[in-house]
C-alpha cells in the first residue's frame, strides 16, 4: 500500500490482515477486486463504517481498469487528491488553482471545483474523475456527461460533508456512469486516493479485461 | 473554510451551523479557539466522532499561533497534507520524496516518513510538525525532540491506522510537546489539514498572544 521500505511494508501487511478480520464478513458479496478497494479504503481511514457505506457499480472496476491500461487521464477535484496518487504513469490533473478556472467560476457564479471540471471538459478530458471533496464538482460532471460534453469512463464520487454531499452521491448512483460512492455525508480525500491507487494497482496486475 | 466564491462560502457557512448543532454539547469544555479547530475537523470529515476523540494540550493553540505569527516552518509527513495547506505565507515542507530521505531510510532501515523528519531536523527545522499518516514519523519526531536535535513548537499528531497509530498518539500525549491528537486508530490527512488551516486562520485574527 505504497510502502517502499521493509518496515513500511510490514506495517502495511499487518494492517491489511487486521482490516480483513474486521470487515471480512461485511464484504463477502463483493468481487475480489472490489474487496481489495474497500479494504484499502478502510486501511486508509481506520473507519470500518466504509465497509458498509461504499457502493460500487458492477461495471466500475472493469471500465476504470481499461481506462488506466489505455493510459487515459485522471482528473481530481482538489490538489490533495492529486498529491496522493503517485504511482500512475499517465497524467493526473487538478485545475482548481488554474487561472482559467478562477475566471470561469466568477463568470458563471459557480464554485471553483465545478469550474475546474468544466475547464477539463473544454480541454478534451477523457478518463477517470476522482472527487474527494466538492459535491458541486460531482454535479457538474454529471451535467457535462449528460450533455455529451465530457468523456468520463468512471467516477470515484466520494465528496464529504453535511451539505449536499449525500444527495450528490445518490444522484450519481442513479446514473449510468460507472461509479464508486460512499452513502451519506462521509467520504473525502483519503477515500478517493485509496480507491484510485487500488485501481492503478489492479491495472498493473494480470487481470483478464 | 477555504471557500473563495459566494456559493462555496454559503455551503461552508451552512455546514458550520450543522456541525455546531451536532457536536456543540460535546465540546462545551473547550476554549473558543479549540472549538473552532474541532468544528473544522468535523466539517472536513463529516465524522462527529472526532468531537470525542480529539485531545488538545492546553498550550497547543498558543504555541502554534506564536510559531505561525513568527513565520516559522510547517513540516508535513506526506505530500497530501502539504497540498491541503494553502493559505500560509511561510514555508510548508514535505521531504518524503527527497532523494536524501530515500537514502537515509535505506541506510538506517527506517521508513521514509521517519527519515523525512530526520532530514528536516538535520536541515535546521523550527516550527510546527503535522503528521496525518505515519506513526513512524511521529515516533521519530518525539525522539529528535528528546535528544534536542529538533526544534518543535507543536505537533499535530493524527496518524491513522490499525498498526501503531493509537500507541504513537498516546506516547505523544505523554510528552511535554504542545499537541493535538485523535485517540484510537482514526485520524488522517483531512484531520491534519483542517487543524493546520484552522491555526493559520487563528494566527491572522487579532488574538491576544
Amino acid at each position: 500500500m505504497g510502502a517502499s521500505t521493509k518496515q513500511g511494508y510490514d506495517i502495511a501487511l499487518k494492517s491489511r490482515e487486521i482490516v480483513r478480520s474486521l470487515i471480512g464478513d461485511k464484504i463477502h458479496h463483493l468481487s475480489p477486486e472490489e474487496k481489495t478497494i474497500v479494504e484499502r479504503i478502510v486501511h486508509s481511514t481506520a473507519d470500518i463504517e466504509y465497509a458498509e457505506i461504499t457502493r460500487i457499480s458492477t461495471d466500475f472496476v472493469q471500465e476504470s481498469v481499461i481506462s488506466l491500461k489505455n493510459g487515459e487521464d485522471i482528473l481530481t477535484d482538489i490538489n490533495m487528491v492529486r498529491a496522493g496518487i503517485n504511482k500512475y504513469e499517465g497524467e493526473v490533473n487538478c485545475f482548481i488553482s488554474d487561472p482559467e478556472t478562477i475566471k470561469l467560476a466568477k463568470k458563471n457564479e459557480i464554485t471553483r471545483a465545478a469550474a475546474a471540471m468544466q475547464l477539463a471538459a473544454e480541454n478534451g478530458f477523457k478518463g477517470i474523475v476522482a472527487i474527494g471533496n466538492a459535491p458541486t464538482a460531482l454535479y457538474k460532471v454529471m451535467e457535462l456527461v449528460k450533455t455529451g460534453e465530457m468523456d468520463v469512463k468512471s467516477v470515484v464520487g466520494v465528496p464529504v460533508g453535511f451539505v449536499g454531499a449525500a444527495d450528490s452521491k445518490d444522484a450519481l448512483s442513479a446514473t449510468d456512469i460507472p461509479h464508486l460512492i460512499t452513502k451519506g455525508p462521509k467520504g473525502g480525500t483519503p477515500v478517493a486516493v485509496a480507491t484510485v491507487n487500488s485501481l492503478i494497482r489492479l491495472s498493473k496486475d494480470d487481470l483478464d479485461y
